[in-house]
């Protein structure tokens, strides 16, 4: 039996804080100065409540299902969470390295914000307000207490207040947000910045409110406002707590009042008001680790069920997410309001969001996979424009280091480029390709028909420990089920079309494939010129590739030219090809296919382009292309 | 005398709206099919009150100073916009143009969400909410009136409830938010997303609501609404209209009744009301075109000027901008509570921000820039990260095709790269180098040193078409006073250090220009290698330049490898470079000189790599880099 703390529930009055417990807490190491000490020692009393007396955990065993869920929102208060892991036993933790904070220690469990891979830390947090939504994402994925702990900054931050707004209207009781209320920040007194009365605002949300004053020394009062919050039926709760920032700084002390350990007694009552099986023991079902295995893959339909006819893949993608939804039962899908728009519906669908909050949407899914290994896949769904918008950048700080843990997610992203259309240029994002291809640990794949669609959602299911995007085409488009292969896809790039004669290499990606196999066309009947196409849906899985296959499909030392063709910035295809037709502005409001004329994207434009460099080549040698990449759409506008 | 319009203030009731009226704004011409236009009809009578008795306006003259603005910020109604704007005499806004809607044509005044460039049209607005946060920039802009159009969306948007909260708290009783409250959004009716107290949350963020019922018809209701807000004193007016969405939707009859002239009654009156001179008509003072001028750039300090010493460029920044700020009066400044980290404190400062809402802050700017030609300069300020965190990629859809107007903004990142040390790989923004490189009409620069930074802020001032992003270290960097070059900045990259007999070519960047500086000594002490040093600080000024400037910094075919040393992903320098020396994974939570090291920017580690590379080139010739970019950091974590 495992040694969990704290107790269950606690009889009678909780004790005064003392200086000395205080003091070891707060106490600095010698000779070290720790900045961002002063906010975490006002919430001294905070922590004791909620390690001492309400959060039960597992020190020895971090990742015991059943634990209750600490969001640390305000991550510059990290010392606050790390001394307190210290005091209460998780091994790693030692005070070496608590003293690391801030050192030029490179293993150091004690990073200037919390990160996901310490032992006792949920999720990953820092910018401000972000660990509101991850919060929330956690409470849905669970029946324990998902407790967040905020400082002023949070609450002014628009996704902790889309989650709030959230979190309200689904009545998350189990959802307590403790709002470390010491009225400064950076820039000077709360006050110059803010003159809201944020009781009155959050319980508009629908939340309960229950202020805790002077909350210094009340560990009392703070753990009584906590049980309330957890006893919730209908409501999450927020308990603003007025304390003072940097109170009492200069103590000395011992740990052990708080270090000490617990031992395993309530377990019992726990399983049973929890609704376990009280023989298993931090046993996690072994379907919750079902989900990641090839299985799955094998629920998507064949190339051969797919429509020959125009399709969009937006619609492909609904043909293989429908079946695996249907059958895989730890499916959560958030779509931003936008269900029709991207067909995401299905019988039986568990949405984990209805509304508007692209922001708070992307974080909740974040929430969700760190809940525990395998148990949730999260798939979102918006038009590609919104994810940036709204934050999916966001979702970064759960992609580092994921060498143990899955943090698998899946975005299905709608609408990209801009054969989007009537919409315009606010919705067609032609710069976002290249920053998602050089993020790192993300899978960011564009297919360009049904089955490359099907091989994008085989390399998600079985990247667990990366999160994919996937982009989708809000138009119709043609389908090559002689040369589109989901294999390929998950080799990143794959010879779409050979010609061993040929003398000119066409680079076609996703929704802009059509205008590669038509100028091939247009090359051999109007210029007498053979060519040869990739697919090049997958920068990163490419990049995973042997170095022999790399350079056999892409002919290395040929001699002859590549041309990438794609409605977006050329940025990063410079490594891969010689000339690019591709976007240089803005987009513009305009019928899909009008969007593409209007810019270029024409085989009878692109064709005579690409015969004049396949010309300069003939005439001034391949070595003429090295250090000058060319940009061929003659189009400006 | 200008056709000024509306009539400055109404006498008597309002009329209620006929069926005509209606019909007037939202008959269908024939045969096209119109989205989006149920919201629309549904705010109609909100039009009429708004531009029949409410705004101040001057069809005949758009940029009339002293206009009243409208923002939409539920962009996708715009339709009902481009009628207003058509029936109140916009010239270009012709029935034929209202007729292009969603059409093909290419000159069409009607895309699918409203753009600056339209007569009519005070911001590019779409992305749900962010038109909240324009219409606070404005209406912290002017005395005028700015109204914000918002639907059930927008308020679910976090970057909206920023802007309210804030608003607020600034006390903008020149500011009003027209509330479509038909409570249906695209999935559904709003009750299955939301289920908040909306008039108890605006009202706890100090703001008066104010109700109006039954509101498809009620022009009178709306209008006395609208006018008790512009006579507010002290707090802005939230006004929650309660409309029918797609009500009474087929109707004909003629335009006329709210198309007729108002002729020019009343202006001087307005005139007196504003505190204007009243001979003076039209006329924008000399002053706020004066500040684009180069006469700003001389006011920058002189290479001799700044200190030799190690120096953060946060710092050479404020070295260049405080006596732009101290003598150029149209500076607005805004900072999300970093004022004391981002060195952004001059005596006389005039703050258009205080608080953490950098989302906000990012979309208040643009409104700012957006309010007139050269009326006022944003800069904002804040990290790097956040940034991105918190949407001034927003800010993409001012800068838009902006031949004729100035949208000039100056935006000062701080802490850039992994330099930024401790605070972690969350505040390590080692991937956004990429997207804004990709990103149309925004300059972005990383200057080295001092004298480099000066030339970062005359390119920003001399760019008065688009925006400007300047990177800036947290860390201390060396001076090279005796290569650095502001006049090289302006041109993108230029020559840093030469040697004739070059066998090797360093790109150097930003704060990384002295890994370049060091290996480039090693590589001569310690490999007998000789080479050249080129400063690359904005790619898309290097564009602009001629291509005999661009060989000749280059070396063009001169044979030798070329190598970039950045600590941002590598994507886009393979335009450049045969090689890098860059991240390919998230930061790491350590000291900032210590997180190079660990990343492997360090000259011993950097210089081995590069004499390889010249060896092998040396060995296989030049040929042997095209088609497979080198990244030659050996050090993954």
């Amino acid at each position: 039996m495992p040694d969990l703390r704290p107790l269950p529930t606690v009889q009678g009055r909780a004790p005064r804080v003392s200086k000395q417990c205080l003091a070891n807490y707060a106490g600095k190491p010698e000779n070290l100065t720790f900045v961002h000490t002063s906010g975490a020692m006002g919430m001294t009393a905070i922590g004791i409540a909620l390690w001492k007396y309400c959060m039960r955990y597992a020190p020895a065993n971090p990742d015991f299902f059943n634990r209750d869920r600490f969001v640390l929102s305000n991550g510059h208060t990290c010392l606050f969470q790390y001394t307190f892991l210290h005091l209460t036993g998780y091994k790693p933790m030692t005070m070496a390295q608590l003293k690391s904070y801030h050192s030029e220690r490179t293993d150091s469990l004690c990073p200037g914000h919390p990160e996901i891979e310490i032992d006792g830390v949920e999720v990953t947090t820092g910018p401000l307000g972000q660990g509101v939504a991850n919060a929330v994402g956690l409470a849905m994925a669970m029946k324990h207490l998902s407790a967040c702990m905020i400082g002023d900054a949070c609450l002014q931050e628009g996704v902790a207040l889309e989650s709030i707004q959230l979190a309200g209207h689904w009545r998350l009781n189990n959802l307590v947000i403790i709002y470390d209320n010491n009225q400064v920040t950076y820039d000077g007194s709360v006050d110059i910045c803010n003159s809201e009365d944020i009781n009155t605002k959050i319980r508009a949300c629908s939340w309960d409110v229950i202020d805790v004053e002077n909350s210094c020394y009340n560990v009392e009062g703070i753990t009584a406002a906590l049980m309330r919050a957890r006893s919730s039926k209908e409501k999450p709760t927020f308990i603003n707590i007025h304390t003072v920032i940097g109170v009492e700084s200069k103590f000395t002390s011992d740990a052990k009042a708080h270090g000490a350990s617990f031992g395993e007694d309530k377990v019992t009552n726990i399983k049973r008001k929890l609704g376990m099986n009280l023989d298993k023991h931090f046993a996690v079902p072994n379907k919750v680790y079902q989900f990641f295995s090839d299985a799955g893959t094998k629920l998507i339909p064949l190339k051969e069920d797919f429509p020959t006819s125009l399709t969009a893949s937006r619609k492909s993608a609904s043909l293989c997410y429908n079946p695996l939804a249907s059958k895989l039962p730890n499916i959560m899908v958030g779509t931003a309001d936008l269900t029709p728009s991207v067909n995401m519906a299905w019988k039986g669908k568990v949405n984990f969001q209805h509304g508007i909050q692209e922001h708070a949407m992307a974080l909740i899914s974040n929430g969700l996979a760190a809940f525990n290994k395998g148990t949730i896949l999260p798939i979102t769904s918006s038009f590609f424009m919104f994810y940036i918008i709204s934050g999916t950048i966001k979702l970064r700080p759960v992609w580092f280091k994921l060498v143990a843990d899955t943090e698998q997610q899946i975005h299905i992203a709608t609408h990209d480029s801009i054969g989007t259309g009537e919409d315009g240029p606010t919705h067609q994002p032609i710069e976002l390709a290249a920053l998602y291809r050089a993020m790192p640990n993300i899978l960011y794949i564009r297919p360009c028909d049904s089955e490359e669609t099907a091989g994008a959602f085989v390399a998600a299911l079985q990247a667990t420990s990366t999160a994919t995007i996937i982009l989708l085409s809000r138009q119709s488009l043609e389908q090559y089920p002689e040369s589109s292969s989901r294999q390929g896809v998950q080799q990143g790039a794959y010879v779409f079309i050979e010609d061993e004669q040929a003398q000119v290499m066409l680079i076609g990606v996703g929704a802009e494939m059509v205008f590669a196999v038509r100028t091939r066309q247009v090359l051999l009947d109007h210029f007498n010129i053979k060519s040869r196409i990739v697919s090049f849906p997958c920068q990163h899985l490419f990049a995973q590739q042997s170095q022999e296959y790399r350079r056999e499909v892409l002919k290395y030392r040929s001699g002859i030219p590549c041309v990438v063709i794609e409605a977006y910035t050329v940025n990063g295809w410079e490594r891969y090809a010689d000339a690019g037709f591709t976007m240089s502005t803005f987009g513009h409001s305009l019928p899909g296919a009008a969007a593409y004329k209007y810019f270029g994207f024409d085989e009878h434009v692109i064709a005579p382009e690409v015969a004049k460099l396949v010309d300069e080549v003939q005439q001034d040698g391949i070595k003429s292309l090295r250090g000058e990449f060319r940009d061929l759409n003659p189009v400006h506008h």
